[in-house]
Protein backbone atom coordinates (compact mmCIF):
# COMPACT_ATOMS: atom_id res chain seq x y z
CA UNK A 1 0.00 0.00 0.00
CA UNK A 2 1.59 3.37 -0.91
CA UNK A 3 1.78 5.88 1.80
CA UNK A 4 2.15 9.30 -0.22
CA UNK A 5 0.68 12.07 2.17
CA UNK A 6 -2.09 13.93 0.93
CA UNK A 7 -1.23 16.92 -0.81
CA UNK A 8 -2.27 20.50 0.95
CA UNK A 9 -4.02 22.48 -1.18
CA UNK A 10 -4.57 24.93 1.07
CA UNK A 11 -4.72 26.42 5.02
CA UNK A 12 -7.60 28.47 6.13
CA UNK A 13 -6.79 30.20 9.62
CA UNK A 14 -10.00 29.76 11.92
CA UNK A 15 -8.36 31.88 14.57
CA UNK A 16 -7.27 30.51 18.32
CA UNK A 17 -4.99 27.85 16.96
CA UNK A 18 -7.82 26.22 14.51
CA UNK A 19 -6.96 25.97 10.57
CA UNK A 20 -8.97 23.86 8.18
CA UNK A 21 -6.59 22.28 5.38
CA UNK A 22 -8.24 21.07 2.00
CA UNK A 23 -6.84 18.07 1.39
CA UNK A 24 -5.97 15.65 -1.81
CA UNK A 25 -5.14 12.06 -0.98
CA UNK A 26 -3.45 10.72 -3.24
CA UNK A 27 -6.29 8.10 -4.94
CA UNK A 28 -7.43 11.53 -5.43
CA UNK A 29 -10.33 12.10 -2.79
CA UNK A 30 -10.73 15.34 -1.48
CA UNK A 31 -11.03 16.46 2.01
CA UNK A 32 -11.36 19.21 4.44
CA UNK A 33 -10.40 18.39 7.55
CA UNK A 34 -9.71 20.49 10.99
CA UNK A 35 -6.94 20.50 12.96
CA UNK A 36 -6.01 22.73 16.46
CA UNK A 37 -2.27 23.72 16.18
CA UNK A 38 -0.33 23.72 19.79
CA UNK A 39 0.81 26.78 21.27
CA UNK A 40 3.52 26.87 23.28
CA UNK A 41 6.73 24.28 23.57
CA UNK A 42 4.93 20.78 24.28
CA UNK A 43 4.70 19.25 27.32
CA UNK A 44 6.80 17.06 29.79
CA UNK A 45 5.10 14.03 31.74
CA UNK A 46 7.64 12.27 34.22
CA UNK A 47 8.33 9.41 35.56
CA UNK A 48 10.23 9.48 38.68
CA UNK A 49 11.62 6.31 40.17
CA UNK A 50 12.30 7.12 43.84
CA UNK A 51 13.75 3.36 44.37
CA UNK A 52 13.82 0.31 42.48
CA UNK A 53 10.68 -0.82 41.16
CA UNK A 54 8.76 2.61 42.89
CA UNK A 55 7.40 5.43 40.84
CA UNK A 56 5.97 8.96 42.22
CA UNK A 57 2.38 9.29 41.79
CA UNK A 58 0.98 13.14 42.67
CA UNK A 59 -2.86 13.59 43.51
CA UNK A 60 -4.13 17.24 41.95
CA UNK A 61 -7.57 18.69 41.19
CA UNK A 62 -8.21 18.52 37.77
CA UNK A 63 -10.10 21.62 36.50
CA UNK A 64 -11.34 19.75 33.02
CA UNK A 65 -13.44 17.05 35.42
CA UNK A 66 -13.90 19.13 38.42
CA UNK A 67 -12.31 16.36 40.61
CA UNK A 68 -9.15 15.48 42.26
CA UNK A 69 -7.10 13.08 39.81
CA UNK A 70 -4.36 10.55 40.40
CA UNK A 71 -1.69 10.90 37.74
CA UNK A 72 2.29 11.71 37.38
CA UNK A 73 4.17 15.06 37.65
CA UNK A 74 3.81 16.73 34.15
CA UNK A 75 3.63 20.41 32.94
CA UNK A 76 4.59 22.96 30.01
CA UNK A 77 7.57 23.71 28.62
CA UNK A 78 9.06 27.13 29.42
CA UNK A 79 10.24 29.47 26.57
CA UNK A 80 14.29 28.74 26.68
CA UNK A 81 13.49 25.12 28.56
CA UNK A 82 15.18 21.92 26.96
CA UNK A 83 12.58 19.26 28.00
CA UNK A 84 15.20 17.48 30.87
CA UNK A 85 15.24 20.82 32.35
CA UNK A 86 11.43 21.52 32.19
CA UNK A 87 11.06 17.76 33.42
CA UNK A 88 13.56 18.20 36.84
CA UNK A 89 11.96 21.82 37.28
CA UNK A 90 8.22 20.39 37.70
CA UNK A 91 9.50 17.69 39.55
CA UNK A 92 11.11 19.94 42.28
CA UNK A 93 7.80 22.33 41.91
CA UNK A 94 5.06 19.18 42.18
CA UNK A 95 7.02 16.54 44.40
CA UNK A 96 9.92 18.21 45.80
CA UNK A 97 12.64 16.35 44.42
CA UNK A 98 15.64 17.30 42.19
CA UNK A 99 16.84 14.36 39.85
CA UNK A 100 19.94 13.70 39.14
CA UNK A 101 20.00 12.11 36.01
CA UNK A 102 16.69 12.39 33.20
CA UNK A 103 16.41 11.18 29.98
CA UNK A 104 13.44 11.38 27.36
CA UNK A 105 12.37 8.03 26.42
CA UNK A 106 9.71 9.10 23.65
CA UNK A 107 7.55 11.72 22.93
CA UNK A 108 3.80 11.16 22.87
CA UNK A 109 0.91 12.70 20.98
CA UNK A 110 -2.42 13.73 22.42
CA UNK A 111 -4.81 13.30 19.36
CA UNK A 112 -3.00 13.01 16.12
CA UNK A 113 -6.08 13.07 14.17
CA UNK A 114 -6.99 16.42 15.13
CA UNK A 115 -4.25 18.27 17.55
CA UNK A 116 -0.04 18.43 16.91
CA UNK A 117 0.58 18.63 20.79
CA UNK A 118 3.63 16.76 21.78
CA UNK A 119 4.43 15.16 25.14
CA UNK A 120 8.05 14.42 26.24
CA UNK A 121 7.98 11.20 28.08
CA UNK A 122 10.88 11.43 30.93
CA UNK A 123 12.52 8.90 32.85
CA UNK A 124 13.57 10.41 36.13
CA UNK A 125 16.42 8.84 38.44
CA UNK A 126 18.53 9.37 41.77
CA UNK A 127 16.40 11.57 43.01
CA UNK A 128 17.23 14.13 45.68
CA UNK A 129 15.20 16.46 48.34
CA UNK A 130 14.53 19.78 46.23
CA UNK A 131 11.42 22.20 46.76
CA UNK A 132 11.30 25.24 44.23
CA UNK A 133 7.80 27.29 44.48
CA UNK A 134 5.54 26.94 41.80
CA UNK A 135 2.21 28.59 40.64
CA UNK A 136 0.27 25.75 42.49
CA UNK A 137 -2.27 27.06 44.70
CA UNK A 138 -2.30 23.93 47.56
CA UNK A 139 0.26 21.16 47.54
CA UNK A 140 -0.12 18.24 45.94
CA UNK A 141 -0.31 14.61 47.59
CA UNK A 142 2.72 12.01 46.53
CA UNK A 143 2.39 8.16 46.62
CA UNK A 144 4.64 6.11 45.64
CA UNK A 145 3.39 3.47 43.29
CA UNK A 146 5.21 0.17 42.67
CA UNK A 147 5.53 -0.53 39.06
CA UNK A 148 4.74 -4.44 39.65
CA UNK A 149 1.27 -3.45 40.81
CA UNK A 150 0.31 -1.05 37.80
CA UNK A 151 -2.75 -3.76 37.57
CA UNK A 152 -4.21 -1.89 40.50
CA UNK A 153 -3.59 1.16 39.15
CA UNK A 154 -5.40 0.93 35.33
CA UNK A 155 -8.82 0.78 35.94
CA UNK A 156 -8.80 2.79 39.10
CA UNK A 157 -11.23 5.39 38.18
CA UNK A 158 -9.03 8.08 39.72
CA UNK A 159 -6.08 7.76 38.04
CA UNK A 160 -7.88 8.47 33.95
CA UNK A 161 -5.27 10.20 31.83
CA UNK A 162 -4.43 7.77 29.09
CA UNK A 163 -1.19 9.21 28.23
CA UNK A 164 -0.15 9.09 32.13
CA UNK A 165 -1.11 5.28 32.90
CA UNK A 166 0.65 4.80 28.75
CA UNK A 167 3.77 6.43 30.41
CA UNK A 168 3.74 4.51 33.46
CA UNK A 169 3.77 0.97 31.60
CA UNK A 170 6.21 2.10 28.44
CA UNK A 171 8.81 3.30 31.60
CA UNK A 172 8.12 -0.62 32.97
CA UNK A 173 8.58 -2.27 29.92
CA UNK A 174 11.52 0.08 29.00
CA UNK A 175 13.23 -0.28 32.71
CA UNK A 176 12.61 -4.24 32.78
CA UNK A 177 14.80 -4.06 29.08
CA UNK A 178 17.24 -1.70 31.03
CA UNK A 179 17.79 -3.27 34.52
CA UNK A 180 21.38 -1.15 34.95
CA UNK A 181 19.65 2.04 34.01
CA UNK A 182 18.68 3.03 37.58
CA UNK A 183 22.07 2.48 38.93
CA UNK A 184 24.70 4.54 39.75
CA UNK A 185 27.52 2.60 37.49
CA UNK B 1 -4.52 15.42 53.54
CA UNK B 2 -8.00 16.46 52.91
CA UNK B 3 -9.29 16.58 49.27
CA UNK B 4 -12.25 18.86 49.36
CA UNK B 5 -12.81 20.14 46.10
CA UNK B 6 -12.56 23.91 45.44
CA UNK B 7 -15.41 25.86 45.13
CA UNK B 8 -16.17 27.34 41.86
CA UNK B 9 -17.41 30.95 42.67
CA UNK B 10 -18.26 31.42 38.66
CA UNK B 11 -17.89 30.56 35.68
CA UNK B 12 -17.46 33.25 32.28
CA UNK B 13 -18.20 31.38 28.68
CA UNK B 14 -15.27 32.27 26.55
CA UNK B 15 -17.32 30.95 23.53
CA UNK B 16 -15.58 27.53 21.15
CA UNK B 17 -16.45 25.65 24.48
CA UNK B 18 -14.01 27.38 26.44
CA UNK B 19 -14.62 28.82 29.74
CA UNK B 20 -13.10 30.31 33.20
CA UNK B 21 -13.83 28.89 36.35
CA UNK B 22 -13.18 31.37 39.59
CA UNK B 23 -12.16 28.85 42.04
CA UNK B 24 -11.50 28.67 45.82
CA UNK B 25 -9.07 25.84 46.93
CA UNK B 26 -10.28 24.78 50.86
CA UNK B 27 -6.66 26.60 52.15
CA UNK B 28 -8.28 29.81 51.02
CA UNK B 29 -6.31 29.91 47.80
CA UNK B 30 -8.03 31.93 45.05
CA UNK B 31 -7.63 30.88 41.23
CA UNK B 32 -8.90 31.59 37.73
CA UNK B 33 -8.61 28.17 35.74
CA UNK B 34 -9.32 27.88 31.91
CA UNK B 35 -10.99 24.73 30.56
CA UNK B 36 -12.51 23.05 27.39
CA UNK B 37 -15.49 21.78 27.30
CA UNK B 38 -16.30 18.69 25.24
CA UNK B 39 -18.37 18.79 22.55
CA UNK B 40 -20.44 15.66 21.37
CA UNK B 41 -20.40 12.40 23.20
CA UNK B 42 -17.07 11.04 24.01
CA UNK B 43 -15.25 8.97 21.91
CA UNK B 44 -14.40 5.08 21.36
CA UNK B 45 -11.19 3.14 21.39
CA UNK B 46 -11.11 -0.10 20.75
CA UNK B 47 -8.80 -2.97 20.95
CA UNK B 48 -10.17 -6.35 18.72
CA UNK B 49 -8.93 -9.60 18.97
CA UNK B 50 -8.50 -10.87 15.80
CA UNK B 51 -6.97 -14.16 17.81
CA UNK B 52 -5.84 -14.85 20.99
CA UNK B 53 -2.74 -12.68 22.10
CA UNK B 54 -2.95 -10.80 18.48
CA UNK B 55 -4.91 -7.21 18.59
CA UNK B 56 -5.63 -5.12 15.05
CA UNK B 57 -3.85 -1.90 14.56
CA UNK B 58 -4.78 0.86 11.85
CA UNK B 59 -2.16 2.89 9.63
CA UNK B 60 -3.99 6.53 8.81
CA UNK B 61 -3.31 9.56 8.17
CA UNK B 62 -3.06 11.95 10.92
CA UNK B 63 -3.98 15.60 10.08
CA UNK B 64 -2.60 16.78 13.14
CA UNK B 65 0.77 15.96 12.46
CA UNK B 66 0.31 15.47 8.93
CA UNK B 67 1.75 12.10 8.41
CA UNK B 68 0.48 8.64 8.40
CA UNK B 69 0.61 6.90 12.45
CA UNK B 70 -0.28 3.86 13.51
CA UNK B 71 -2.68 2.67 16.01
CA UNK B 72 -6.44 1.83 17.28
CA UNK B 73 -9.57 1.82 15.56
CA UNK B 74 -11.51 4.82 17.05
CA UNK B 75 -13.98 7.79 16.29
CA UNK B 76 -16.99 9.62 17.69
CA UNK B 77 -20.19 8.51 19.46
CA UNK B 78 -22.83 9.59 17.23
CA UNK B 79 -26.48 10.94 18.84
CA UNK B 80 -28.32 7.69 20.24
CA UNK B 81 -25.48 5.51 19.78
CA UNK B 82 -24.26 3.75 23.36
CA UNK B 83 -20.56 3.46 23.67
CA UNK B 84 -20.56 -0.42 22.04
CA UNK B 85 -22.59 0.23 19.44
CA UNK B 86 -20.09 2.75 18.20
CA UNK B 87 -17.38 0.80 18.60
CA UNK B 88 -18.79 -1.75 16.29
CA UNK B 89 -19.63 0.82 13.75
CA UNK B 90 -16.40 1.68 13.80
CA UNK B 91 -14.87 -1.51 13.82
CA UNK B 92 -16.66 -1.93 10.45
CA UNK B 93 -16.09 0.87 8.76
CA UNK B 94 -12.14 1.03 9.69
CA UNK B 95 -11.58 -2.37 10.30
CA UNK B 96 -14.21 -4.32 7.87
CA UNK B 97 -15.03 -6.44 10.73
CA UNK B 98 -17.97 -6.80 13.55
CA UNK B 99 -17.45 -8.33 16.68
CA UNK B 100 -19.95 -10.69 18.83
CA UNK B 101 -18.73 -9.67 21.94
CA UNK B 102 -17.89 -6.13 23.31
CA UNK B 103 -17.14 -4.45 26.49
CA UNK B 104 -15.93 -1.44 27.88
CA UNK B 105 -12.80 -2.09 30.18
CA UNK B 106 -12.96 1.38 31.47
CA UNK B 107 -12.98 5.30 29.94
CA UNK B 108 -10.02 7.56 29.92
CA UNK B 109 -9.49 10.74 29.70
CA UNK B 110 -7.19 13.20 27.53
CA UNK B 111 -6.08 16.15 29.25
CA UNK B 112 -8.02 15.86 32.88
CA UNK B 113 -6.42 19.26 33.68
CA UNK B 114 -8.25 21.17 30.56
CA UNK B 115 -10.63 19.46 29.20
CA UNK B 116 -13.89 16.84 30.30
CA UNK B 117 -13.26 14.95 27.15
CA UNK B 118 -14.09 10.97 27.57
CA UNK B 119 -12.73 8.10 25.74
CA UNK B 120 -14.62 4.96 26.13
CA UNK B 121 -11.84 1.83 26.19
CA UNK B 122 -13.55 -1.32 24.10
CA UNK B 123 -12.30 -4.72 24.01
CA UNK B 124 -13.79 -6.43 21.03
CA UNK B 125 -13.88 -10.15 20.82
CA UNK B 126 -15.20 -12.78 18.22
CA UNK B 127 -15.23 -10.97 14.88
CA UNK B 128 -16.59 -11.83 11.70
CA UNK B 129 -16.17 -9.84 8.62
CA UNK B 130 -18.49 -7.14 7.79
CA UNK B 131 -17.50 -3.45 6.52
CA UNK B 132 -19.43 -0.55 6.87
CA UNK B 133 -19.19 2.60 4.27
CA UNK B 134 -17.56 5.12 6.37
CA UNK B 135 -16.31 8.92 5.48
CA UNK B 136 -12.75 7.75 4.99
CA UNK B 137 -11.22 9.08 2.29
CA UNK B 138 -9.23 5.99 1.66
CA UNK B 139 -8.88 2.70 3.02
CA UNK B 140 -7.12 2.37 6.45
CA UNK B 141 -4.27 -0.46 6.49
CA UNK B 142 -5.07 -2.86 9.01
CA UNK B 143 -2.11 -4.69 10.87
CA UNK B 144 -2.45 -7.58 13.10
CA UNK B 145 0.04 -7.38 16.16
CA UNK B 146 1.29 -9.16 18.82
CA UNK B 147 0.59 -8.59 22.41
CA UNK B 148 3.43 -10.21 23.74
CA UNK B 149 5.46 -7.44 21.29
CA UNK B 150 3.95 -4.05 22.85
CA UNK B 151 8.18 -3.52 23.61
CA UNK B 152 8.59 -3.60 20.14
CA UNK B 153 5.72 -0.83 19.68
CA UNK B 154 6.12 1.58 22.65
CA UNK B 155 9.07 3.28 21.74
CA UNK B 156 8.04 3.50 17.77
CA UNK B 157 8.22 7.12 16.73
CA UNK B 158 4.54 6.12 13.92
CA UNK B 159 2.65 4.96 17.01
CA UNK B 160 2.65 8.02 19.26
CA UNK B 161 -0.76 8.85 21.00
CA UNK B 162 -0.80 7.82 24.43
CA UNK B 163 -4.72 7.42 24.87
CA UNK B 164 -4.02 4.21 22.45
CA UNK B 165 -0.81 2.71 24.04
CA UNK B 166 -2.15 3.30 27.03
CA UNK B 167 -5.39 0.89 26.02
CA UNK B 168 -3.06 -1.97 24.47
CA UNK B 169 -1.37 -1.90 27.47
CA UNK B 170 -4.41 -2.67 29.82
CA UNK B 171 -6.44 -4.72 27.57
CA UNK B 172 -3.14 -6.36 28.12
CA UNK B 173 -2.95 -6.95 31.24
CA UNK B 174 -6.63 -7.08 31.62
CA UNK B 175 -6.53 -10.13 29.34
CA UNK B 176 -3.75 -12.22 31.36
CA UNK B 177 -5.94 -11.45 34.59
CA UNK B 178 -8.94 -12.83 32.37
CA UNK B 179 -7.88 -15.89 30.41
CA UNK B 180 -11.50 -17.14 29.57
CA UNK B 181 -12.79 -13.52 28.25
CA UNK B 182 -12.00 -14.32 24.63
CA UNK B 183 -13.64 -18.00 24.81
CA UNK B 184 -17.00 -18.50 23.68
CA UNK B 185 -17.45 -20.25 27.08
Amino acid sequence: MTLRLPTIHGITDLGEGREELQLEFSNGEHRVYRRQRARGNGAVVIVAVSEPGVVLLTREYACGLHRYELGLPRGRIDDGETPLQAANRELKEEVGFGARRLQVLRTLSLVPSYMDHVTHLVLAHDLYPERLAGDEPEPLEVLPWRLDALDQLMLCDEFSEGRALAALFIAREWLAHNPDAGSDA
